[in-house]
């Protein structure tokens, strides 16, 4: 498997709550591709709009399977145009570039240790920075600088705190494990911030487990897989992020649960 | 036009129905670019979930505009996780990679003489493989596989059988032609499975024609384009993936109908 | 800053009303890449349906980010099939290529001069051209020709005139200024017809500013940046694409409004 050093192009990972209408993230790439020569990956521009958690979430579930040198950009940013940081962050070799609230640490701490700078606008960014779009302005210019091999010291001051937010988080109660549903995928499946193993010293696999979601509670099985329960049925699984989830085989768990994003979601032993 | 041969970047294109939320096309990616310098190229992302038929007509109807030497990758899946076998194939200079469930098969068909292969996982997939997400664990890194020059024949055994789908299916009728409608595209254009040359042999264009579509019958004129036809008219024509298609202008069919994907249509000569 | 002259692959940006599915844009791509290895840009493919202006304000806001040498390919094109001509464009070193129906105009006059001629179909286009599909059969080709160093004065005859259309449109009236709602990005902010230069001869940063849209009056604030109103509030503010916009603070002004693109929107003083 070739690192970042032995390929041609260097790669560029893109995340934003950007939507793909209105040219955003065209512009994004005009900038990086104008600057240096890189391969552009989109992760997703469908982040629910300012959600930082699920950005992060998703982030995060993705960024180790990139080589070593990608230069992943976050932008989930409701603070833009406010005092928040723009900062860059290296990590295991690894880099992510984006606003200081947490978005691309959980990322950052999942392939490596981070060190976090603060971008220096002024030398990194486009000559006029806008006050409200800053993944074109200062972002994807911090973005090709370091691709291009430029010297990541000279980025901006180093950092010695910033925002942190905290993904699966769950607390054990007496007879199960309560957690919040942070999104949902493009199947309408739920993913909450239970970890896996977390959720494993509770329950057993192909239990049954009462589900307390939105204002109704429901018994599913825990399943490994979606083919072993029937078409239309909800169930339990582990889902390739890592995190405990609510799906229905062939079906919008999201839909059928009617459950909000941030949501408690409790999941209980069935005592018998 | 240069094939694959004569250029320096093998192209890998991509099809699935994982949607653009959730990160799962950006792993694909991370895992392929960690393994080759490829193109990577999305067909699209947005099939209808677990529509297996809608997926194989895309597919089919733009594989072959790729050079010879491209990888197709196509994950519609909904049998993942289940004893279905993961499978590569060769096919008239073309290589595809999925599930054994029909998608592939139409599209290899269309360019070649298909010769399928049961992936090797414990050869060819990521080291730890997940029960939900072979596109990423096992398609991807087949794809890696076959666009860095691997030997086809080494990706695993070579099948004697595998599953087939139909599509472009279509029943003649004393007066006329009745098949199914697949699915429609993104302007609500509603692509049914008959053929244009089957269609023709039983309506000339410009003809007036009977169509029962959903509940309701309709009389609509078969053009050759939408322009010949009024602003927010209905029409019937031969639409660029080579199959009948209504439409409207400037219009959504499929709202106007409200037709359900799978749903028969049936198009009968006006006796007069 | 390297020019395309510097890269060793030339750029070609998309832009269309095409949507994601259905697999238009990835036999757009298909085409071009058989044709030469390019780096192929998404700007969006969310183009409202046939909205020629909402395309046309996009492209122009983008195009200019990207380096000299770039084609740019845009189809919006509710006139497919009619006796529209396809157009190629050279302006300011970029390229354009699309239907002649003013989508391209504004780009190209943002960058520069514009050169319009006929494309030969004949000699540039796909041997057989599809009557619904020219974004595949006429201006893919078209793009790969002149990306690969095509010779500009050979793709058509040169034309004296073309059709424009105007973006920017707005009129002052004795206590305000009245132009359009051309549409909305992916935030639900509502992107008017209105330059900021305009709008800032009758109105001050900070001023309360009566709005009429819709079928309802309104009382905002005209603000640099959303972070200068609390959460859910609506303000007027200076979008990144140069127009005045309507916005919500982390909300959705396009729903909240209910206004339908194309509509007038009238800004008032508030005497007092």
């Amino acid at each position: 498997m070739p690192d970042q050093q032995a390929r041609r192009r260097p790669i560029i990972s893109l995340l934003t709550d950007f939507g793909l209408a209105g040219g955003y993230v065209g512009s994004m790439k005009a900038v990086i591709l104008s600057r240096v020569e890189a391969d552009i990956v989109d992760i997703t521009h469908s982040v629910p709009p300012q959600a930082v958690s699920a950005g992060a979430l998703i982030l995060r579930s993705v960024a180790g399977y990139f080589p070593a040198g990608t230069v992943h950009v976050g932008v989930v940013d409701p603070g833009v145009g406010s005092s928040r940081k723009p900062i860059a962050v290296k990590s295991g070799g690894h880099f992510f570039v984006g606003p200081d609230n947490g978005l691309l640490i959980p990322a950052a701490r999942s392939v490596g240790r981070p060190e976090v700078r603060e971008i220096d606008v002024e030398k990194i960014g486009l000559g006029k920075v806008s006050r409200t779009f800053h993944g074109r302005d200062i972002f994807s210019p911090a973005a090709a600088y370091i691709a291009s091999g430029g010297d990541f010291e000279k980025i901006g001051r180093k950092l010695r705190s910033w925002e942190e937010i905290e993904l699966f988080s769950s607390r054990r109660l007496s007879n199960g494990i309560t957690g919040s549903y942070i999104c949902a995928d493009s199947f309408g499946n739920m993913i909450t911030s239970i970890a896996a193993d977390e959720f494993l010293k509770v329950f057993s696999m192909d239990e049954k487990v009462s589900v307390d979601v939105g204002d109704s509670r429901h018994v599913l099985e825990f399943r490994s897989t979606y083919s072993e329960v029937a078409e239309g049925k909800p169930l339990i699984l582990i889902g390739s992020h890592g995190n405990v989830e609510i799906a229905i085989r062939n079906g919008n768990a999201e839909s059928y649960f009617k459950a909000k994003p941030g949501s408690e979601i409790t999941f209980r032993k069935i005592s018998f």
